[in-house]
């Protein structure tokens, strides 16, 4: 592939958006840049680090490569990030974190941080019990800078994109980002080897990414929020396979989706011997939530789905 | 198939949930039953209704077939519905409706009172502009009594199943029921030949059903909610496919997916020509909402995906 330019971390790193950073690149419309980026969490987390020593990883900001200027963009411009390629890691990790920030959808059933470290192959990552999750990388956070002043924290996604975690924007996919500044000041990062339409244990397989993307200035669009193109994948094998689901049903969508993930858990614990902690993170990197219906007043019905394939029993 | 009953919604119907109805049939657990269904609404809508004549078209209850006594079945069991076989009709309707209940998701954009009648081949539904939406037959309604004395509407769906509107619950699936009453009572009906994930202007495609179901019951399952498994389909081809999305971001995940459904009717509008009443038409009965993610406080992500290959020009 034909690369215009390259940005690592070692030169250009940020953990807050801010409009007033200076650009570790200048490129022009329609170049492609190769990005190294660190995982999430940055030197913070290790292969070596333990669950004993999470309580002093409370989350701090994602860990950024950027920004990039690309000449020409212009408040109320489009982005078009195409994602041309993807490479990850051998090593990854998911986090059950603790503390004030950062809970994931059950705090009040995992109120003790852990981590897991996961052994990477190309295709899948290796869990307990000879459970294969297969990989689909992606980078958890594609933005440009918010107009606002900074600093701004990374972890909520906003209009200008950020920590979508959009678990589709894998290689071959394109996103589109309203520009809010003068250049855009593109970042991207916190790559994700899998994860779970949800990410409900607040963590997915964070490894470091290798990303090459193509940027270019759109000034025939008008959005008002993130949109993209994708091929998936929407199941594990790209193909219809059997798959267990479970329901939560209440008027409050959050509720519904917090009681079909605390279902599944449950099923993961009961029918396949998993502890909690490992069924968390195997639905927070394996399992979709899909809203079934938002209409049949008062209840919402959304639904945590897992592919069976994931079993070696199945 | 052997199919060991047959039951009709011309001597077994009901409109709302009630555990002292008498069952119109019963069986033994394991039996296979042909259940015969009207479209949700019923005779109130025809292939010559109109949008102007749907005022008078309030919601007051789904047409059921049912209720069927399953031998055996106790509280605190479990109903396993195995769906051999579904047909649906040639015809078929999707509404939008006004009105103080069953309002849609987008309830402000769209006050007024709307109905497209759909040709239905086996396998695709005609619609404007050259657009075929692929079909996926299923039972919005799959449930059995609760146990509180009734009468209960049929809009809300419950632990107990009813008005679920999971789009996966196609040809070959299964899904499980906690039982709340002697006997289960068991009842079937609003037939859906396509819905997409959220059924956002409140109906799908409404069609008449004929469903093919073995009802067993489980004594050694102990559920709180649904739970079931499925083949999908997951997308129109049941492959990975070129898919468009919109995103919504927000701390109240009904905004976020009112805002992305918004978005993609504006897309559908303005980059495809439909009239926006076509465009909510199209996004209840093809898009599906995911949940991107639950866990970035205090924004949620909620997309509304749509595969591109819906459109002839694509």
């Amino acid at each position: 592939m034909d690369v215009d330019h390259s940005l690592s971390h070692e030169t250009a790193l940020h953990t807050s958006w801010n409009s007033s950073l200076s650009p570790g690149l200048r490129v022009e419309s329609g170049e492609v840049v190769s990005f190294d980026c660190l995982n999430d969490s940055g030197p913070r987390i290790t292969p070596e680090t333990r669950s004993e020593d999470l309580p002093e990883t409370e989350f701090v900001g994602h860990h950024l490569t950027g920004p990039v200027a690309v000449e020409g963009a212009r408040p109320g411009d489009v982005l078009q990030v195409e994602i041309l390629e993807v490479g990850h890691d051998d090593w990854g990790y998911t986090l059950i974190r603790s503390g004030e920030t950062g809970k994931g959808l059950l705090p009040a059933a995992f109120p003790d941080p852990f981590v897991y470290h996961w052994d990477l192959d190309d295709d899948v990552g290796h869990f307990e019990a000879g459970i294969e999750v297969p990989l689909a990388p992606f980078p958890g956070v594609v933005g440009v800078a918010p107009a606002a002043e900074g600093p701004h924290s990374t972890g909520p996604p906003r209009r200008v994109g950020g920590n979508l975690d959009v678990k589709h924007l894998t290689e071959g996919s394109t996103v589109y980002l309203p520009v809010e500044v003068d250049d855009a000041l593109f970042s991207i990062g916190d790559g994700h080897a899998a994860q779970g339409d949800g990410e409900v244990c607040v963590t997915a397989i964070e490894t470091p990414l290798q990303v090459t993307a193509r940027l270019t200035v759109r000034t025939d669009l008008d959005l008002d929020s993130p949109q993209f193109e994708t091929t998936g994948p929407f199941t594990p094998s790209g193909r219809d396979e059997p798959t267990f689901a479970t329901t939560g049903i209440s008027d409050d969508p959050e509720e519904a989706a917090r009681s079909a993930v605390k279902a599944l858990v449950d099923h993961l614990h009961d029918h396949h011997g998993l502890a909690r902690e490992a069924a968390y993170v195997l639905c927070s990197v394996a399992a979709d939530l899909k809203i079934n219906e938002a209409v049949n007043e008062p209840n919402w019905v959304v639904s945590a789905y897992l592919a069976k394939r994931l079993f070696p029993d199945e």
